[in-house]
């Protein structure tokens, strides 16, 4: 796309009359973090310019200069994805929303919380901890903005029992590629008006256009919450247990799968030991973490009960219940380390982190067998791999890590040809390409692998519809540069 | 658009070709139901060619054809649409769904079924149950299909806790305009790969592609359930009972508002009296169904004293407990007769009914006074107005209904204006023109005031990729003819 035009100073100066001048930034002012998410290996790229932006007017404003002059913008919230989505690839403009941090209004009548799009999960969660109501999505990066989360729909702990970010999406306020400011959706639970624009920008990477307000549905906070930790010899039991709960009719707000490996780097990062490794001189080798909610003490006693029993059948080595707040913390904390212990283990060469990663999401019953073949696949490249996952809801993270014998473009070509296997594996399976990170630019070719090329043309003609100049996160999704 | 071609006694002939002769129908042996949906006041239009279509195979190969000739095609369900949706405004081929009726497969690792498009909700729903399961949308026309409720992203009683059709839809088999089949979306419960195009076919009333197979999400069966009727002396004590309940931490499976003269007319309906209308010589002007679910008899107890405790806090005269299978029945049997009760008692005018419905979604806040306002309006017309909905989701069902005094040409006039004005409020409070029953052609003028062009134009665009000749079901949801 060689047509986009320049960031030159006159268009500077035109964005620092519609944006106050102090939150304009160019050349070496503008802070390298705006270059890359947290997957570094997805490439770097410098903006030309940064917006901090404080409103959606100075937004719209700055959408419209852009759109009249033909310069590529791309939305950024706090740059923890994992694709390269927020990486501007074709220059121009990033609008940095991070200011944008204000729930604006709890309406208690249709629980919902109205927030401006930069607020943090974390603080939106703890929010409204504080007032006895619950956001139940609950992706394990606490501090990506809800801007993020709804564009990638991210998923989460919860997703299990509560649902993906989507289904907490009411109504969103979106500033289009031209500039002009419109409202998908509304305070409402059900609608059938019109195909659902809504539920097309939730997932769409800041393609589309700019999510700059969000009404998001909330719902009472359960009253008791319980975890348990069930280790198990191998990884075919713990995940052969997952269907049981359900069949039983228990419905886990969250189930986690995690392998000794992970669990033991984990526990040395935050230097706190919770998982069993040998319980009555039986060694352990993977563990499921699930936790449930209710109404009453009682019943989640009963709970607690039925759940062990299921356990216990399914060849369960023990269960630990987890039943105060502390303790709850502990065991989630292994749990929500992860991708920060992995790093702290990870080579850096050249600047970028020896690390990749997928996301695929498979059928329930596909999980275990699919992680056998991962492991089988990745033997012979001689890396190391590491999987962690949601078990609850067949969404799968799987790790590889490059060592210091290897060049950066040897494992790029290494990872490429790993991942081409176990993508392809996924889609054989039933399963798709992403469960929660989504696509960006990273996992672009793989996502074209697996819906094929009459699906790809229909999202990128989409694209076109929305923004026929092509100037909003070019070149993620859908098309290549 | 009247650059589409006539099906000629050629082209009738490649279709015999590709579905059995016997499941073609032309001219005089085209069976009248095929011009019109329920509401017949949207107008009737007679298809040129009919297609008792048995696979998704029949259904591509006519669609190919179709295509290459450009002949409009409208795919059709049992036909119980309320706005004209499957009304063959342009002629062509009406595609016939309902032999496509078997339910396929269950998976309960998963916890799903697969069915054909054509299956009734009502057999899905009882083979459900004689499973021990629970397909929870529960739309009030229960021998609509499954693709027409995914078509309508239909919502029902049960969307106050767990959610509308889209809820459920995990996956679809799709033959797009061109003939091609392809699938969207898999056997996972959360994703993020690329737009979802899954969610823009829901809700998209077979305007993008005819959906032929679907794999919906159940659950197990709630093992209890128990119905309160609650009658209050006016509609605004009665819909302002409703978010108490939640606040309370109380989750109603349905939650729905009736008037008393449409449960009078009902009752008449039904042949049956379960609704009190004077209690202690208090006059009920209003009632609450609330049903609620749980997994204990101990559990449904304590929440019965609980709401009874709300709702008589709230002003209501007395709550009727309706505890066994028979008694809920007899309790809903009213409620899901409304639409009947109200055609039973309305004139026919020159082959159409003289009645006309708005389905309005609304904020919870908003139910009482703009169901207020809608009267106060109805008043300077002089038509009868009955009003019912489902107070747990906002979404109102208002009817106006002609008498033996007016013509055909007035009653439309008078409704035209009337809509006008309150589908203005809708919007002006919040909410949207339609919850669940879609916009078809005969809403499409309200949606258009609603979104705006700018919206009405994304959508029409969006409809232009998947369908380029615009052949599939034209003049629908998003332009006219």
């Amino acid at each position: 796309m060689s047509e986009y035009s320049k960031v030159t100073p006159e268009i500077v100066e035109q964005i620092k009359a519609v944006v106050a001048p102090n939150r304009v930034y160019t050349g070496a002012d503008i802070n390298e973090d705006f270059s890359h998410d947290e997957m570094s290996i997805y490439g770097k790229a410098m903006p030309e310019l940064v917006v901090d932006a404080a409103s959606t007017e100075e937004i719209a404003a700055t959408m419209k200069i852009a759109y009249d002059n033909n310069i590529p913008v791309t939305a950024r919230g706090a740059g923890t994805g994992l694709v390269g989505a927020c990486v501007p690839i074709a220059g121009g403009i990033v609008i940095n929303t991070t200011k944008m941090n204000k729930i604006l209004e709890y309406d208690l009548n249709n629980f919902v919380v109205k927030v401006q799009c930069g607020v943090l999960l974390n603080d939106l969660a703890e929010d409204c901890v504080s007032k006895g109501l619950m956001y139940p999505p609950d992706p394990g990066e606490k501090f990506a903005t809800l801007g993020g989360n709804v564009s990638t729909n991210a998923g989460g702990m919860r997703a299990c029992k509560y649902g993906a970010t989507r289904d907490y999406v009411r109504a969103m306020e979106v500033v289009l590629p031209t500039g002009e400011v419109t409202r998908f959706g509304s305070t409402v639970s059900k609608t059938s008006s019109g195909y659902s624009l809504l539920n097309l920008m939730i997932g769409s990477e800041g393609t589309l256009g700019i999510i700059t307000e969000l009404t998001l549905k909330i719902i009472p906070a359960p009253k008791e919450v319980i975890s348990l930790v069930i280790p198990f010899e191998t990884l075919e039991d713990c995940i052969g247990t997952v269907p049981q709960f359900k069949k039983n009719g228990l419905d886990p707000q969250a189930l986690e799968f995690m392998e000794k490996a992970i669990v033991q780097a984990s526990e040395r990062y935050i230097g706190k030991s919770v998982y069993p490794q040998k319980i009555d001189g039986v060694e352990a080798g993977a563990y499921l973490l699930v936790t449930f909610d209710g109404k009453t003490k009682d019943e989640l006693d009963n709970i607690i009960e039925e759940a062990s029993e299921i356990a216990l059948e399914a060849d369960a080595i023990d269960v630990l219940v987890a039943d105060t707040p502390a303790k709850i913390k502990d065991a989630w904390a292994a749990r929500s380390s992860f991708l920060e212990a992995i790093k702290a283990e990870t080579n850096w060469k050249d600047g970028l982190e020896m690390l990749d990663e997928c996301d695929v999401v498979v059928p329930l019953d596909k999980i275990a067998p699919y992680v056998e073949y991962v492991y089988g696949v990745g033997e012979k490249f001689g890396l190391r791999i590491e999987s962690f996952g949601h078990a609850g809801d067949g969404n799968l993270h799987i790790y590889i890590i490059g060592d210091d014998k290897i060049s950066v473009a040897d494992f790029k070509a290494k990872a490429d040809e790993f991942f081409d296997d176990i993508y392809a594996e996924a889609t054989r399976v039933g399963g798709l390409v992403s469960g929660e990170h989504a696509i960006g630019s990273g996992k672009l070719d793989y996502l074209a692998k697996s819906v094929g090329p009459t699906q790809m043309k229909l999202m990128e003609d989409i694209k076109r519809v929305f923004d026929p100049k092509m100037i909003l996160n070019p070149g993620k999704v859908c098309y290549k540069l």
